[in-house]
């Protein structure tokens, strides 16, 4: 028998369609499970498909063509800190003995970065290529085409390069797929993505609440969505949105999003993405927003419990006296295509910033393009994005681009209205104030921190800058002494 | 000679004038400094004063009186990796082999907690004490009377208490000093009070740009700040603002204020603040946006060529056709206190939950009433707080306390049009809306999650629960194929 040209451990859903995807290319994949049945079953689900199920890792090493092609999709645990160790490394424990100088080891998971960067040193050590690949776009993304993030070593990509482009979603012709950058360059910015993912989510949540306190049906809501979905606001978060509000419970009778608990959960790249942020000093405060409204949404009973102890304002302005339907339809586009600008300003920001320190050489414009396809965030505006680097390679933060600095100009009346009046009505619009707060901060020539380093050289003695002098020239006042209570 | 009461390694300001106190209250006091010269001309210096001062490690430990009590004051750089190192270690390593079984090793600088965790295990190992213990009050407060927050056995708090005592600011009779809880307790809360100073100023620094860009002189700032230090925001921050309002540059006459750069420092403790908001679920939005403000006010030169790029809004409200002076400086005060309600309700909630996972114990009215004086946040407000605890030590959210629920209803309606006519006139309030964004979504009954969760459930089969349904049944819904661009 014909030995494989790809192999795949780990056959939960996501493993299974990516096998899938990968042998309906035309390529032979050999599968192996730890436990053994599933990888039985799986086969034998698949009658005359080109598949090698493997008992043993010996015999599934044995049945891959060299050099051997090897990617694993077992859930990564190792969080934040460096020294944990999760089924990644078991797994590498076990097959690294078994392959051959050469062959290719691919992390295909949702692992933190940092240990993608440590066992691509440890294995590159042994004169085996590794790789960290993320893979978007759920179990119907891996089945029919994702967005790849593949990170790692120039001569790793060329190996992978033919079957990624193969099972990669397209758009225009191009396949979502490009090298990302050495080391943990491509779980990295998968990690950004879903980061992304977290603001694009909350800023459609905000819109939905707005609209559900101004008295929209589900039906009414489907028709929003299913409009903006021809608009600037394209993507296929919207599409799905409008297709969930079509959606009746069979049992109720309801709109199925009227029965669904408004509890939110999450895995760990909203987080990890948050905690890169303050780790390097970049300001990603609108995927910081999402983060935090899940968890506040899962404090449920806490929440219940308030909800009759804490006033809320006596007007409730979105309700009554407040715009007419379509009027606030119109403002909350506007809101939320300004506030997802900005949300990308962020997560872009940190990317190059982070991709910098660790020398990654990130091509933003090359990553916006993968994203247009495959991927959860997939949205026409991914194009507009693309188009801002091919204008400027070294672009600094996408708002200076000229389109989606004029698209904020014109958006930003009806954004400012629409925070305006949700603070006003009472409901919580964090995601969309975070996102206007960083447009008003940076745009500030001055900020009042001038206020803040007083005081910091007053109880501190920390120094300052003066406006009127060099930066890096720094300047002590003898403060009066405070007398307390006075 | 006699023996000393206490040793103090680390001649550095905060531990010349801590060792000033000390010595004030009655005990003799070793010294070292790793450059000899500092230490004898900081004995010099002293002439009468109780001092010792030795020239190496070995002199030094013997000039101190068994069970000894030595404290570390030098700077820590390890952060959040537990496998970070620093000048502590170098200390302790030099020092413990030099000890005796029962002695006592403090270390009262801003350390992580993780290491102070790590090192209690190590040296209670080797039959000796430590103590992590956070000293607040800026280098006047170590010498005049700080906060001080120590963590470690009970033993240890025996030991260092009539010091303690002695040395530490008084409010009412009561010395601004307790035990805090074992192991890393003491750092964690010195660190949280550091993320709430964090919230503190720039919440401050949000209500000075309103007036700044109401046409506010600094003579009027300072009339509003000392009024402000007579009512319900008395403290020692609005205090020294005040102060700081009242300086006159000698160089160009003008305020100081108008030429000290808008370009914010910070150490380390308001991110590491935020990171542990992060891995332990808690949010503390308020906290975060002041960390994101001094990150932005960073990036000056950014900002100022943004600033020419970027739209504002056309209408200047706050300026032009907004509240008088009077009534804005009344709406913004109420804004300001219902904005640091909800600051110190975030890092309450962090510390009692993060207290609970590790076990402390913690007395959070305690280490309200402790940090009324001696600290950079001391105010008149934490009796309130203390007053809080002592109706309920089982209080689940501060802004739940009869007194402080009333105060954010008062406060509600100013705190709204504070934050609806800043974003309306484009001036960025970060921390004030993230507040009353905290406060929005914990009274929300209903928040807009089961949109979310419906999303992960279309594209990621994450399943969800229904609100008709008990907590923990999980369902999952077959939902419509969704074809690209429909």
């Amino acid at each position: 028998m014909s030995k494989s040209d790809f192999g795949l451990i780990g056959l939960a859903v996501m493993g299974q369609n990516l096998v899938l995807n990968i042998e309906s290319r035309g390529f032979r994949v050999s599968v192996y499970n730890r436990t053994t049945s599933t990888t039985r079953e799986f086969v034998e689900a698949n009658p005359g498909k080109n598949l090698y199920g493997a008992d043993s890792l010996e015999e599934f090493v044995d049945s891959i063509e060299r050099p051997r092609k090897v990617m694993m999709l077992v859930q990564s645990k190792a969080g934040a800190d460096p020294a944990d160790r999760d089924a990644v490394d078991a797994v590498i424990g076990q097959l690294v003995p078994l392959l051959d100088e050469g062959d290719l080891v691919i992390d295909g998971g949702n692992t933190y970065f940092i240990h993608t960067e440590r066992r691509s040193k440890d294995l590159e050590g042994g004169g085996l290529l590794y790789m960290g690949t993320g893979v978007s776009g759920g179990e119907e993304g891996a089945r029919k085409g994702p967005a790849i993030m593949p990170g790692g070593p120039a001569a790793s990509w060329e190996m992978v390069r033919p079957i990624f482009e193969a099972i990669s979603a397209k758009v225009d012709g191009d396949p979502c797929v490009t090298h990302i950058g050495p080391g943990g360059a491509g779980h990295y910015v998968k990690m950004v993505h879903n980061g992304i993912e977290y603001g694009d989510m909350q800023l459609i949540c905000e819109a939905y609440n707005l609209f559900r306190a101004a008295g929209f049906s589900a039906a009414e809501l489907a028709e929003v969505f299913g409009r903006w979905n021809a608009g600037d606001l394209e993507s296929y978060l919207i599409q799905i949105s409008g297709k969930i509000f079509e959606q009746v419970d069979p049992e109720t009778g309801k709109p199925i999003v009227e029965v669904i608990m408004d509890r939110a959960g999450q895995k760990g790249t909203g987080r990890w993405t948050v905690m890169s942020g303050v780790e390097h000093g970049v300001v990603i405060s609108t995927i910081n927003a999402a983060v935090e409204a899940r968890v506040l949404s899962s404090q449920k009973e806490q929440r219940v419990a308030a909800s009759s102890e804490l006033a809320g304002p006596s007007n409730e302005t979105i309700a009554d006296g407040g715009p007419d339907k379509e009027a606030l339809v119109a403002m909350v586009e506007r809101a939320l295509h300004a506030s997802k600008i900005i949300s990308y300003a962020q997560g872009l920001d940190l990317m190059r910033r982070v991709g910098g320190t660790y020398g990654w050489g990130l091509d933003l414009g090359a990553i916006a393009k993968i994203w247009r396809g495959g991927c959860i965030i997939r949205a026409r505006f991914l194009n507009r994005i693309a188009d801002a680097y091919d204008r400027d390679p070294e672009l600094a933060n996408l708002m200076l681009d000229p389109y989606f600095r004029g698209v904020l100009e014109t958006c930003q009346a009806d954004w400012r209205q629409v925070v305006s009046l949700a603070v006003r009505s009472g409901i919580p619009v964090p995601a969309f104030s975070a996102s206007l707060g960083y447009y008003d901060s940076f745009r500030s020539e001055r900020l009042p921190a001038n206020l803040l380093q007083a005081q910091r050289d007053f109880f501190g003695a920390h120094t300052y800058e003066r406006l009127d002098r060099p930066a890096g020239e720094y300047f002590h006042t003898d403060w009066p002494e405070v007398i307390e209570g006075q």
